[in-house]
């Protein structure tokens, strides 16, 4: 009987196909690894301090180089597919080739490196689409003295929530510099990922409600892919806390003091979150415990029906046997209410192993 | 057939829902977490030294600044919910806009942050109530140098023995300053959490016997949902070690050297819980493994009645079968004793059966 | 059917019941915990040094003053219950409020504190009662200049071999201060360790000897039950290697280097227990596994019991059903030996299936 | 019945055979231990600096030192096992004997040592053959001043990549140093597991359906081979981590600033490779727990199937032997429409017990 | 059925047994805990330098004083059960008390310790007897400035390999001094650490070949034996790694930095074994698992041919059954062919059970 694989659910464990392409070339050679090649960057650039705010789209790289003194620009990088126009972006930005190959890279891990004028940090942003369905994109933020670059695949992001502060000036974002907007983009990174937690608690709560009252054969294939699921997002967020303790210990100049504050308030998040995951863990994982006791049970019960049923019918069955014999010489057969004693018998015997599986507790 | 979940063991897994509150706010953003908004705050004031002892409700939160010198002052915060009341009590008594988020923020999750003047922490507040029901509060202190804040959202605490101590001037807590009132507030905390604990231990040993005498379908469920809770409490409780450790092994000249030593003592209780936690989660957790050996055994036993029945009665009307057929010439059914050779025949294999299964001791 | 729970082996998982005492009372009130209240406290000295050995019973604490110099003191006080003689002699002996508070604790977890003048110990002790029962008490002791306390609750205990050697004068302990002294209490303590795990490797061993052998539905709880001992003797004597760890690298001038020397040779003892227990641990974990793989062992014997027999005859009473019906025309039964010619077959399919189970290897 | 071992999978766990021949001898003894004794050595050379490249074959060791200055070269040592020709090697190049007994060592395991005048690394090369087998290779690098010698046991290996790049002067590869070269083979070395890993990823991913789908009893067998062979690959290639961080740490003037930079990005490499290793053991581990329930469960449905079938025929056939019973008087016998009516008695059993295994859920 | 444990596998756990003797003792108490007492001590002498080579057996140990200047010697005791003898030999050569009492104490877990003036290590030596068993040996090295002792149970050992270099002038060990003999020694010890793991490998081959092929009951016993003797082979060897370690980061002037060099390649050699251990650990506990899901694979295979016994001929006997009946009016019987017709419908029921049973793959 053909059996399907239910459809995995929503995220797959990384495969590092992609990086095949890779084998064999220099380090440093920029090579686009996403699955959206072909597509165009788009760039587009915020510029603001305490008084003023302009956003605009860049036509040419070269018109980055003429943002006014005396702010801080926030240039967001939608599509790394075009290696010419990253390479380019890349010497402008006087990024090093390394970094320009991390950031075009989207199978690369979280990490954080420090170059000399800058900090560079790869993430994976984590959000939930329209079908509530958990999307992972690769995200790359380049912090300099007064400008902060994001480079993302997709124009959708976490990122609304800085914007709209920055627009509508709210709070001291816009008093603050490129450090505080740096800050501000990671914590947005990791706020999400609580909203990432609550599928997954959502999933481990069906499946163990799944577990109790209708256990199945795929219910085990579920709790395995939940298990696949929990582990793919420890890889990614799980690095985060440790990069943000690099960035609040680190002494780059960039970082001001009261910017490592906030960060050491974004790093109790990330400690939060790793801890949730880890409980996540630990119960998708006695999840199958009880899913195994679960199936033992239902054996139990199956194996109790059986007994009782051939425990009491296949002696019954004997009696009746014995008087379908038939020998010359039987006396019993000619008794008057013979039959009707045999009936009796049995009443007997049924009502004595009735009362026998009670007490044992199977009935 | 229905079959009801049932009722969830006293706690929760946290659930990380409310959250979803403070996604896309600037950090320092005032944003109560708790399940009880719309109330207001309630802030009793005790103020002592050696000779004196005075207890009041504060009308005006202004009132605050008028204590005397020379006193030590315990400031009571009942009811977290109004953002605006935490806001000014937060900008009076000096504290950052992160500590004031922190402490509205019900899930904040156990930490201690040293800021210039005051030393700030969260914990979780465990008792029991009147059914002997675990209860989980957020609770958050701060230590300043004269003054300790509790911060709580309902009015029961763990305190009242602290709050006798002072009124009824027992040991020497009234002639050491605030230091040691934060450390016995502390110390309070801690030593609830041992009545948990006994609370979790009662439930162990009762799984333990129903998993010995009468283990059913709902055992595993029972031990998963004890799983979860000492995992919960675990998440709650374990910090603490640190964060005494932290306190100890601070620099700030808010703690004497006579308060480290009580802290010491504080450190050895946390140190106790912390294993017999960890005693705790074995158990549970070999506990599935006896259940699971249990849930065989049972089976064990079905199956042995049920191969013992079956395989002493199929021969047996096996037997009965042949002298029901109808062959012409059978010379047995024209025997005068044929029948009762036959019974012989069945009672010999009977004996040796039942002789049999003794053997093997499945009898 | 009513079952009872096994008489639960030897020792009980420490249950905090007793701490309940201590909860709201400040720190550093003297609390006894133990279940010996009631009696009185009985204090032995001896006197010692090169030359001289005196045995003597104290009639008033008072007397503890006038010892002569130049000598080495044991004071030995047994029966910890009445508080206010503790307090006494907390006093009299320059104690720690905390100090004699955690003497007085019979649940007081094992450790040393270093406090200005003195050291001070928390032990368990484990020894052998007449049963071959494993005891735990609760011992303290104290090492100060010229001294060394031992506070315990009755008199049985395992230090006879240390008294013996000062009273024999054998070897050098007479000669050697009073951490020498300290020193070679605590290598007693340690040594009996040993005998106890002679006892739980005995368990051990005839546990597997009964999975082997005859594994029952009591088993499982047996091991258990051991499980449950072996992770409360570590809990009793695993953080004694740490604090002997802490002995030797401590900077008190009261510790000599040849007392570190011997005290290292203590910390060997130490560790060679604590990997003993981890063994002792693994083992009972690997129990449980086999006890497991022995209960489906049993399973299969028994469902292959089943099968032959119903496999057999199940085929055979069909056989015997078809020629009891009762058509008018069934030619087979008119035949002269149609009887026998069943018979024939049925033998035939009988050794057939013999053949097959013997094949399988299951016969 | 026979039951054949299915032929082993790829690798096998490292066996310590060959190091027999070791025993007993002198450290520094050179002692060739693979298995491709008897063959000779042959030496590559490539020179090479930002102008000029030369490929040669070396007919004597003693050209070795005619190489001209002011250029890198690369000696390509292949075939390790005459052990003379080893040796003299091992002398002309100042190579410490312990470092020559490592490289003819092929059951080395991987290590980075630095030596006066040079660091040699030792390292396992793993690489896919024709047919997508996983092939293991012991490969020795040694990094002096200006020449990389590569010692390997065949001529195929990971290398192609870098010396085409060299060759069509690729990058900047020629215009760096030896410490860039050793780089280089050392990142094709860890690239070239990512392939490896694709392997196991797709024998994982193959396992989990036949699981899934159709498991059988040589599926734990396969599980239990990859789980071997996940963990051979983790001890060949998880050392390589801590072995560029060494590198990356060392002080040695050999290795510039800049290699170090690359360095770090190897180094990322390694560690994602170790993170996917970890990943992929810990669903190895979980595939077993699935196995084993995925077992359960067909034996489950086993079970239902024997049970719904006896649980209806059982009683059934007990009804019709009651009316195969040759007592004389048996009233229904005689009714007109008995035969009918106990037929209908059937039917309604028969529906009763549908009804009730449809409502437990079994059919 | 009287069932017998199969003779043990080689090793035993260690039993601290012997110990018990110790107890009560003061430590530096030369006790002797061997099972050989009774015996004797002879003491083996070598003297060499790079010229002369002298091989002797010591008549009186006074004679040990007489050795020439400019030589080192190696001081072989074999037999360490006289207590009086090992004491005065201690005495000579300058041990501490508490040296002779672990050199004497033959359950001594490994150590290395440092005193003024010599370097001592316990070592368990392990080697293959004549039947291919492990037989496992406590052995005390004593480095001395010019002179190093072994002691040693039986005459017995693994260090041939070395005597036979120190008398043939094999390499330079001759002319190297007293601590490059040391590491030879415990070179040649590590070494004969590798034949014993073959063995250990060879039976979890042989183990895994017999969970594959022919699993039964004792299976599991075996398995459970191993995996004791591999924790038992760990226990002893585990500790080398650090010791090797200690040595070499020790800053006693006896061990020249050439040594270290080649302690460093003994250490890669422990750090090997280590790993194989590690290994054969995991293999042994999956191993367990595997026969496990061995274990009811059988189960499964049993069940499969009770539920098509039953299921098939189970219905076929209730149809022969119902023409058993007695009933007076059955229109079926008086039939012509009803007979046949019965068989035909039975031979169809049985046709579709076969194809139901073929597509579920169960046949």
């Amino acid at each position: 009987m053909a059996r399907k694989i239910p459809s995995k659910i929503g995220l797959k464990v990384r495969k590092p196909r992609q990086r095949r392409r890779k084998i064999g070339k220099a380090p440093g050679t920029i090579t686009y690894l996403g699955e959206r090649s072909g597509g165009t960057s788009s760039i587009d650039l915020l510029v603001y301090n305490e008084d003023t705010y302009e956003k605009s789209t860049l036509e040419r790289l070269e018109d980055l180089e003429k943002t006014p003194g005396g702010t801080t620009q926030l240039v967001n990088v939608v599509g790394l597919s075009d290696e010419s126009v990253m390479s380019r972006l890349g010497q402008m930005a006087a990024l090093n080739a390394l970094t320009v190959e991390d950031i075009v890279n989207t199978e690369q891990r979280p990490k954080i490196d420090e170059y000399e004028g800058y900090i560079f940090g790869v993430f994976k942003m984590l959000y939930l689409n329209g079908d509530k369905k958990i999307v992972k994109e690769h995200v790359a933020l380049v912090l300099q003295q007064d400008r902060v670059y994001v480079f993302q695949e997709i124009a959708e992001d976490v990122f609304d929530g800085v914007r709209q502060r920055l627009e509508a000036h709210t709070g001291r974002i816009r008093s603050r510099g490129a450090d505080y907007l740096f800050f501000a983009l990671l914590d947005a990174l990791v706020d999400n990922y609580f909203l990432v937690l609550e599928v997954t608690e959502d999933k481990l709560d069906a499946l163990e409600d799944e577990v109790y009252l209708k256990p199945n054969s795929e219910t085990a294939f579920r709790i395995q892919q939940l298990r696949k699921e929990i582990i793919s997002l420890r890889g990614w967020i799980a690095p985060v806390r440790d990069l943000i303790t690099r960035l609040i210990e680190s002494d780059s100049p960039m970082i001001t003091k009261d910017t490592r504050l906030f960060l050491r308030d974004a790093l109790d998040h990330a400690n939060e979150i790793h801890e949730t995951l880890q409980l996540q863990r630990e119960m998708a994982f006695s999840l199958m415990d009880m899913y195994m006791s679960s199936v033992s049970n239902r054996m139990n019960e199956v194996m109790k029906v059986l007994t009782i049923m051939a425990s009491i019918f296949i002696p019954l069955t004997f009696i009746a046997g014995i008087y379908g014999m038939n020998f010359e010489y039987m006396p019993e057969l000619q008794w008057r209410y013979g039959y009707f004693a045999v009936w009796g018998v049995m009443g007997v015997i049924f009502i004595a192993l009735i009362v026998y599986f009670r007490r044992k507790g199977w009935l």
